[in-house]
């Protein structure tokens, strides 16, 4: 049952996809942060994107179930897959909280955040974009991971501003979880950021 | 010290008594649910299925540690044997929160949601059943997918309604979190149906 | 690009460090759970040993993408230093959680649960130095994982306390996620044992 298909497959044109469909999601998310007037619209544009990297994370995972020689190690192509997809997931996620908690006011933390995102996506991006000749991968990473650390301190003082600040405990819980979504999308960025390094090290 | 197991381990064998135990560990899950009577004597139960859940897992990956010859790919065996044990830990985790909370009266949407989480079991039996035979499978993780997708807008629905109407933030944070779990739980489903995909389409 | 690094690239002796680092960290969060005098410059030392643990974690994922020959299987080298960095993480994190909620007092079972962890990891110490010649490695991994059940009822038990006798939900929610954090802190630590006896299991 299992075909040679190719080296060919395509995997370094999907990935690209991917990541250009996650920075799409990414400034959408933005967007729809800075400008609370068409939250509904957006949130539904969102999970369109999401559903896009759905069908391309099956895709890959699929060819990948399919192929015997793979431009580089099979699980590594498996784990960048999985964390671009948590990426989107994450982004939809901040998205939704929106929605489910009919939050009227962000505060601009969040904004923040969803540009780190930004960010990274961009990097992310150019990253997987160099990766087939290994080209200058490794400093995109770094400032992966970079962005990461500044979305850990945005939100950990924004938390705790949270707490001194707000009385109400039930909006409280509500912002709590945005920030928290929000800065798991960049935990889930330095994953991925880090599989990239790992491919790159091992000279695949 | 590595024995040569033959392939007769029975992996599949063992498989099929983790799904059966899970099916029974979801039932009990959705009577407590339905029927708060008691309480605490049925989430004992569910610890005690806990306690063999572990057991198996136990087992397939200690016999995975000693055996040449896997019947299909080891690394799949442990994501299979790992996912199934965490939908048997979020049934059981779902189960102590109603006793950690004292919940007294369980929203209809919980059940409902214990209810999807039934069928994604006995999807996941069934097609554990069929994996030697790699007949069918597909359909069946289709559909524990597809039961994801139906929990993920139960919780996010019935959250958001919570958060409307509940105005107790102690009680609010109590449910929500039930919610939480209990879709987490049809998550793990999920990985456990994506391994086996996984598994048929390698055609091992 | 890769380069044949002989077995002497010291794996063993890098997990050494590094389990020695996490327990300091694991006595230190101790300390400060016990005498909140200092927090704030407790807290930053622990910063100080968490940069230290993920300087360690790189090290051994860099050397481990340029090695060929490694003293246990590749994928378990990963697992471990993961594993081990993820229990140094949730130490921090529970330290940060002091600081972020300004939690000034800190009831007892948080302690309570911070002494387990300190044992948990003189255990993985112990594991990790004679995982070399695999002695008596097993027993401290049953003991690890001992230890995390023993956290997890002081956990339930405190949270369910805490649901009944705090009245003020922004208190109720800083304290059960300490609870929650330190908790799942037993987690990770049982993770790295199950890495271990695994390794052993295979005879690696």
């Amino acid at each position: 049952m299992v075909r040679l298909v190719p080296r060919e497959t395509k995997f370094f044109e999907l990935f690209e996809n991917m990541s250009s469909n996650l920075t799409k999601a990414a400034r959408l998310l933005a967007e729809t942060l800075g400008d609370m007037e068409n939250v509904q619209v957006r949130v539904r544009q969102l999970s369109d994107l999401e559903h896009i990297g759905d069908d391309i994370t099956h895709t890959i995972l699929t060819r990948l179930n399919q192929t015997f020689i793979t431009p580089f190690d099979r699980e590594d192509i498996h784990k960048l897959a999985s964390s671009l997809d948590d990426v989107l997931d994450f982004i939809h996620a901040a998205g939704e909280r929106l929605v489910m908690y009919k939050i009227g006011v962000v505060p601009p933390a969040a904004a923040e955040l969803a540009h780190i995102i930004i960010r990274q996506t961009e990097e992310l991006a150019i990253a997987v974009a160099m990766l087939e000749k290994h080209d200058h991968v490794l400093e995109h990473c770094v400032e992966v991971n970079r962005l990461e650390n500044e979305a850990d301190t945005v939100a950990r003082e924004n938390i705790g501003k949270l707490f001194e600040r707000e009385k109400d405990p039930i909006t409280l819980i509500k912002l709590k979880e945005l920030y928290e979504v929000l800065e798991t999308a960049t935990d889930k960025a330095e994953d991925a950021a880090n599989v990239l390094e790992s491919v790159v090290l091992k000279g695949a």
